[in-house]
């Protein structure tokens, strides 16, 4: 399964403009990822948008995985909007199925799938709509990406599902665990940025809003690394960000190459 | 290559509604089909109609194609629309990409692509249009259906795409052979439909809107035959042309079994 | 205020179609009503329908008033959809704006606004919402209508906007006299729409779900009677309501000549 | 009339964002403006941007117009799309009507109307659509403005609208005298801006895409001078420009107050 980190690896949300609109510097962002969650038509992207993040991760080895949203291009995908769990399968499959063409068009795989914003946080609260994302996944045979979620894991694995947990360095974590949205979250340096991530990879451990240290509890196992490609200061994150992982992927290989 | 006719075939424009909106009889008409050309949101359609539509064809064994159009709810897909070759060539993908991902859902293939409406009109108008539009096809390795057209054949067969020529028999032809847009064609009957579909399947001949005799040049061809979902006699039509083409799939057959 | 009822008025939502795509039998339909309610453009209708049906209010004498919804067009404006107090103010005015000037440029006033559909449920779900949607309608200083709700004729009154109340006879109410969306009613029948309207125009009455009477509390006072458009029975239900309204209005207004 | 100038005066497309997208500086910008061309949510702009720019308009005392467009988010509003009459006057009318009612939200006038893109070219294309979409403004009563244009003039003379000629001084204007879309003019530069500002207002001449003089024929009348928000270098362009049309209205000022 390409699909599953191999070591430490970056993520960002790619191809999220619309039309002559932009959104985060994405062709400075590709060389320093090595994965990009392409949007895909819903939330934000378009279809000649949507081609060319898949070149430009061609051009770059970036692996390209599918990041369907909420159809509200409005709200960006952010709001809450009631969905039949129908709609939602039918939906998801719409998007990934729009993505993985135009990735075999380019010679390329899908390798993930990662449902953005507010779909992400409804299948987070609601088991139905959860349930229905996820066999919209499992038609396509590559892993879900999503932050920790024991539910979402069990209900993967039942589906037969590989599911790749991630972590967010630049938004904050509530103090029960949970991921908060960007609009909840304090701006991010780069200097946070590296020491979250070093943090993260080498102690197993984060900091919540209010500076409390909690376990991830990835113990030895290998996670992905997300960042908003849409915030004002990525470009400068993400050179923390890719300094701590390549640390981190060296040190990681030492004992397994001894 | 599934997609090509095996024998005279049925096909109409099915899914093209949107949300709660309706447009032509599909379950009514799925029995009498051999194949559907499906929306895939752009023109008409949206994920959830495109998912049962699906659902339909697994149901009553109907070959199921995707049926592409331009970004136009408003207009149906039938507005000049000024679209560069690169956005044409995404746009194609992406519906055609997102279809056969619901196809291989249900465990079904895709069997043909047929652009609709005004994508149609403006392949025929303009070849670097064309072009793109075959090359996005050709990614899917199915064949294309459209109207004879001598010049897209050369393109196709240049593409290395099946072209499987096909007629209408509900809507007029031009005193240049070319096909008429519903709009400026007259209200066919059953009789005409049985009529014409005779006459194309046993003589290669159709008559012009000027009721001048012209040969289809299909030779002993077979071709696929074309009935619109959304005329408001399309109930009566369909039970005309497929009492047309069972008699002509057994005459014709005789002759192979001899 | 030309737009509060000067008797029993009945009103229904028109203009719901969208491009090609059909919903309820407007113009048959237009004899029977006092009111209109059309759609904006955002859970249904688009420019040209709205002019076709500001026309036909014109041809049958109908008051004619907004019916701005959620920005919705798969869901029909049904679906809960988050949207701030501020985008909600937005999306009333530029709905209302735009019905306000097609009527003003066929030499008509704008009668009343009536939000749409789950528009309507989330004002009376929150209060902030009812308050962005109320100041919204303010500038336009016509009347707001909706079924009975003290909260929200507080507000209106508060905001100096003339409130019109009005019932449903097509539809259900819940045990504790709360209108229910279509979806979750029974189908209404005309002797039904007949028995409704008299029983609230007569006695102040009306029946919940499980058949229990409960009082309107209008006691004297005039209101609006709304009959759903897209049911598919509305043909026959608009005879029986409008005989049930014409022979109300006539038995009213003796004593008053009285 | 409030709308046409009365001294040199420049204006500007604004609030053409979308959602969370933005597209140029409009608030910087608005200082340096005296009227503001607001997108209307067809090819640009929503709801909520429309408002803040409204808002925005009220804060710098900038006189506000409507920037109708065609429905297209995709393009911009630049695409050819083919439009009925019928369709072009209600789409009109809508966006116009939808700005004029949150302008008088916020106790301001609409100033003028301005179409945009493509729709300008259709206009300048096809005289049915100039006079479905000048009948469209006739019914708000507000100048027209548009570059120099003898049948359009004409045609506002006949239905009784007031037309405002305008120039644009950082896009090209053809050898025939044309105004050129952006994507076929050269990047423009302040001293650029300044010297063909200045030109126009002080001499009354120009120069084409191949540096060949012409005269705008303005005569001593006094015009609209236009530039594009979105260009790159618009914050710079805007300085020069400004001084140039101060610098004339003080100049010629002086021998209407001799």
């Amino acid at each position: 399964m390409s699909g599953l980190v191999q070591k430490y690896e970056i993520n960002a949300d790619m191809g999220e403009g619309f039309g002559r609109w932009k959104m985060g510097p994405d062709e400075e962002l590709m060389p320093y990822l090595d994965t990009a969650n392409i949007a895909c038509g819903f939330h934000a992207g378009d279809p000649s948008i949507m081609m060319n993040t898949v070149r430009l991760c061609k051009k770059y080895g970036v692996k390209a995985g599918a990041h369907p949203g909420h159809q509200d291009l409005f709200g960006f995908g952010r709001r809450k909007i009631d969905v039949s769990p129908n709609d939602v399968y039918a939906l998801v499959i719409y998007q990934v199925g729009a993505l993985k063409s135009m990735l075999e068009a380019e010679g390329l795989e899908l390798s993930h799938i990662k449902p953005h914003g507010e779909l992400f946080f409804y299948m987070r609260r609601d088991e139905t709509i959860m349930r229905a994302v996820l066999k919209a996944c499992a038609t396509f045979n590559v892993p879900v990406y999503a932050p920790h979620n024991p539910k979402q894991q069990e209900m993967c694995s039942e589906l037969g599902i590989p599911f790749q947990s991630e972590i967010y360095i630049d938004t904050d974590y509530s103090s029960d665990g949970q991921l908060l949205p960007v609009a909840e979250s304090n701006i991010a340096t780069p200097e946070l940025c590296y020491e979250r991530a070093r943090s993260a990879m080498l102690m197993d451990t984060g900091k919540d809003i209010n500076g409390k240290e909690f376990s991830f509890g990835f113990g030895s196992k290998l996670f992905g690394i997300c960042i908003h490609s849409d915030m004002p200061t990525v470009l400068d994150n993400i050179k923390g960000l890719r300094r701590a992982v390549d640390e981190s992927n060296h040190i990681k290989k030492l004992p397994q190459s001894a």
